[in-house]
């Protein structure tokens, strides 16, 4: 740790950021009853031990929007036990703070009340779980801000239109602007970005001094044609945008190419589902700032539950078993028992020397059995592991590829999307009319034509002529698929009105963002540092991996069937 | 209050006293929705106005045991309002905090907290609708005291047996012990007390230099034989009792004549029911308390809706209808009508100059319809008064005389003996045979024959013959109530366990009681300087009636049948 300090100064602003910590998931449970208390103990000890400028959490802190009397009772006890205190705060807020902190009655930092002796203030926008309900639209959180326990912002009191006014913070020399937006239905949210009803408000004298960096919580990935928030819907101003709600944790900054800013997507701090999203290793980050240059340290850790992830096709055992074998159920069985018991050893390994590991680990098995195999008792198998799993009663999840199939061959094309990372027009446009050519042999336009004739309408000025020709492609696509049955009218409908959206609003970048997509295909997989000098220094390192790292490329999504430990796209958000 | 000044003084403890605060009942209506939460807001401004040192709170603060949202929110806020600033605290606290504050991982008074800045700090118990509850055994109020806003105190978490540890305050030369018990179940504490389960401690030394305040929140009026706290249950050394849940506000202290201590009942701030007992005025009490000497100034709660109830017995008004009077129905209509607008009128002249109070008064008018009458259609009679009343809904109760006499008649000596006062044993084994004799013509032993019956078991120190005596003249009166069918077989079985229980603990005291009891009885009506003397100098005064006033001799109940505004009894716990 002590290299850290040689990059904290009077100008460096040390920002522990988190998201996603859940407080009371499964609190009843015997053995995880506590997992999100601990944690969110050992987020407030490094934030403590790191001497942060402040906490910065993304939202759903509370996995209830009503939380138990044991969970916000303990919330509000570890925040006094470890944010308030003699350590004087290094920096000042320059906002409209009655603007910033508009859902108490006490509209300024919690740090500067006179009444209140803050150590580390928490900045907190509110998640899905946690939002706000009722006439007074109060939402867990306020009871802290009441509190004065935390300093919740980003809370939009219109639903007509949504102005985002930092909050501008001044350590030393280095300006910083935090923006925030509390989670909205993610349909309502983009349906206001593609009307412009949301504007991200800025300074008005020396805009290029300001590191802007901003907090969202909302679906990163595509749940659905208009259920998500697309990264290049967020101003091209912006520095770094903290993404809350993703459970998966890519803590290591992203770089969006379109919109030349950086995306962390920390992932919570307790595993809320046994998907493979949730079994990527936890970290929280300690983020410096220092004028406009940027590093995130990963911090893993150490109180989160081990959660190891596997697939298992039965059919790729024929050497071992197939549905002929006699007592082929009670060998498939045993085989998965070894399996189990092999992930147990290991997560036992890994977990030598941490003290503060739970001692169970949450294990699941996905077990494909597809090909005539029969499914075996799993009460039966949960029994052997009660001792020795944190989940005992859900270790095996059976299903049959039959179903991934469907999902493949084209049931949602949407789907296959979700899985595309770039999220830009063009990308969506071009994968979509990809698959459908490969699904369904479409006579389409080559991609050089294709560009060329948006070029064209472009250049005219007759933008309705680019609807004009998706509306055309999509319903030939759509004509050819319904013939085929293997897609739903409601599949291709919202694909149509998510591409007519998209565009609407981004017509005007539509073509430059189509050449540009043209030649970064030429170089994929090289490093894109033209893009990254724009920014500045970027420099990633962890306690894991103390050497600095490039900006890492976003990994593709891995298919369903995929197998081994790890994540899927950008993890599901909860 | 230019006055009250001169009692104020470095050695004097100012105190706040209430109690059934109910914050957040019915916060869901549109007329009533908002008044628990003004009356708080009121309460908390006397305090501070009146520079008190500290508010005490009987219990029920919140309503309900998980309070909403909004209600914890704005008790929160208003509690960060009103009760945090620089105003220094002049007493100090000699008591082990940590044994004195169980609730919290913060086991001292706020205002000893670095970093919190009380200026008056709020000691409360938790009543029965704020009660403990769950694995941790935490309440509402416990979310307060996490935060540091309110000192819970009184939480006893054992239920073998209970050790009341005071919190022993020291301001100038005056010494205060606070005792607090958080509501239990009624049956379950007087069982506790009949087995010597409750203890309260006292500091070794100097016991008598130590005025000593109580705060209970139990059934004070006798809700059946054993779910009720007798006030002889409490330890004589007490100078004040401050007695929570009961509603009626009978704040001016009452002498227990045999136990030597005074209890006020503050009574809720907000009206709970449309009972009699919800309709006496509502007031807080600002208490002195100087060396042992205390003063008790009752001050009326401006912003308490008015609530105005009436009795009708419609066969009083022979001269206006009988049920053969044509249109009878319609004509008790027009007269309730009248009753109601003459209600409303009547609050109307008395809001006069209140620009607190709400505009809209409770009314509740109770219909005895019984001789032949029939009731009218309250829905229509409702409508009418829409935009006058608070509670439209239910201004009209209609009953039946009949059952009201099978009441009197004696379907429930207990009933009779709940109106009793005293609530000593003497009294109670004399009103029962009194009574039991009225109306069954008993032959018994007369009263002084059996004073001196149970003189002589005493003194042969054959204190089982007490049982035995009372046994069986319970039994003897029980066979010939039941030979009558004027009582139910549980009404009498529940009165002989009653009396033998509290017999079984005061038996020593009992025939000293007797005696007391005769000697009191002759000089009824008089003042009762004598014991008044022992403990020093009570006065009450009020902002209502400036001149000071002797302790008030307890109003007895009042029959079902009484009209006009005003209490029975102590009014129904809530």
């Amino acid at each position: 740790m002590s290299s850290e300090n040689t990059l904290d100064d009077e100008d460096t602003f040390k920002i522990l950021i988190a998201t996603d910590v859940h407080l009371g998931y499964l609190e009843k449970d015997a053995i995880r009853g506590s997992d999100s208390y601990n944690t969110l103990e050992e987020i407030l000890k490094y934030a403590k031990s790191h001497q942060v400028d402040f906490i910065l959490l993304g939202g759903d802190l509370f996995h209830e929007n009503k939380p138990s009397r044991r969970c916000l009772h303990s919330c509000i006890t570890k925040l006094r036990q470890y944010c308030m205190g003699d350590t004087p705060i290094q920096f000042n807020i320059l906002s409209d703070q009655t603007v910033n902190f508009n859902t108490t009655q006490f509209p300024w930092v919690n740090y500067q009340d006179e009444n209140l002796n803050i150590s580390i203030p928490v900045f907190s926008i509110h998640g899905n779980h946690d939002d706000p309900t009722g006439a007074e639209g109060l939402c867990a959180l306020d009871l802290l801000s009441a509190s004065g326990l935390v300093n919740h912002f980003g809370h939009s009191q219109s639903v007509e239109r949504i102005e985002i006014s930092p909050i501008l913070m001044q350590k030393g020399n280095t300006k910083l602007a935090l923006y925030g937006l509390g989670s909205i239905p993610d349909e309502r949210l983009y349906r206001m970005f593609v009307n412009n009803q949301v504007t991200m408000l800025r300074p008005k004298e020396d805009q290029d001094e300001w590191f802007n960096l901003f907090t969202i919580h909302q679906n990163r990935s595509k749940h659905g044609p208009t259920n998500y928030i697309p990264e290049q819907f967020l101003d091209d101003f912006l520095d770094l945008v903290v993404w809350g709600h993703e459970h998966e944790c890519l803590i290591a900054p992203s770089r969006n190419e379109q919109q030349l800013f950086y995306v962390t997507q920390p992932g919570s701090s307790v595993a809320t589902s046994l998907s493979p999203g949730e079994a990527t290793k936890k970290h929280i980050g300690l983020l410096r700032v220092k004028g406009r240059k940027m590093n995130l340290q990963k911090i893993p850790l150490k109180t989160v539950r081990q959660f190891l992830i596997q697939d298992v096709v039965l059919t790729d055992y024929q050497d071992l078993f197939t549905p002929e074998t006699p007592h082929v159920t009670k060998k498939v069985e045993n085989f998965c028992y070894a399996k189990v018991t092999e992930m147990l050893e290991e997560a036992e390994r890994e977990r030598l020397g941490c003290p503060l590991t739970p001692e169970k680990p949450l294990i699941r098995i996905r077990v494909d059995y597809s090909g005539g195999f029969e499914t075996f008792s799993t009460s039966r198998f949960s029994q052997k592991f009660v001792d020795r799993v944190a989940n005992p009663k859900d270790i095996v999840h059976f299903l049959r590829r039959r179903e991934q199939k469907e999902d493949i061959k084209g049931l949602n094309l949407t789907k296959q999307l979700q899985n595309s990372e770039g999220l830009r027009v063009e990308d969506l446009v071009k994968k979509y009319f990809e698959a459908a050519e490969q699904k369904v042999q479409l006579s389409l336009l080559t991609e050089q034509g294709m560009g060329k004739a948006i070029q064209e309408f472009v250049d005219k000025d007759e933008k309705c002529a680019i609807e004009e020709l998706i509306t055309y492609q999509l319903e030939k696509t759509q004509r050819h698929l319904q013939g085929r049955s293997v897609t739903t009218e409601k599949d291709i409908d919202d694909e149509v009105r998510h591409l007519l959206l998209v565009k609407r609003i981004r017509t005007n970048d539509f073509n430059s963002a189509m050449n540009r997509a043209k030649a970064q295909r030429l170089e994929r997989g090289e490093p894109d540092q033209d893009i990254s000098d724009e920014l500045g220094d970027v420099v990633m390192d962890s306690d894991e991996e103390p050497n600095p790292l490039p900006p890492p490329t976003r990994g593709r999504g891995r298919g369903a069937g995929s197998r081994g430990r790890g994540g899927r796209g950008r993890g599901r958000g909860k």
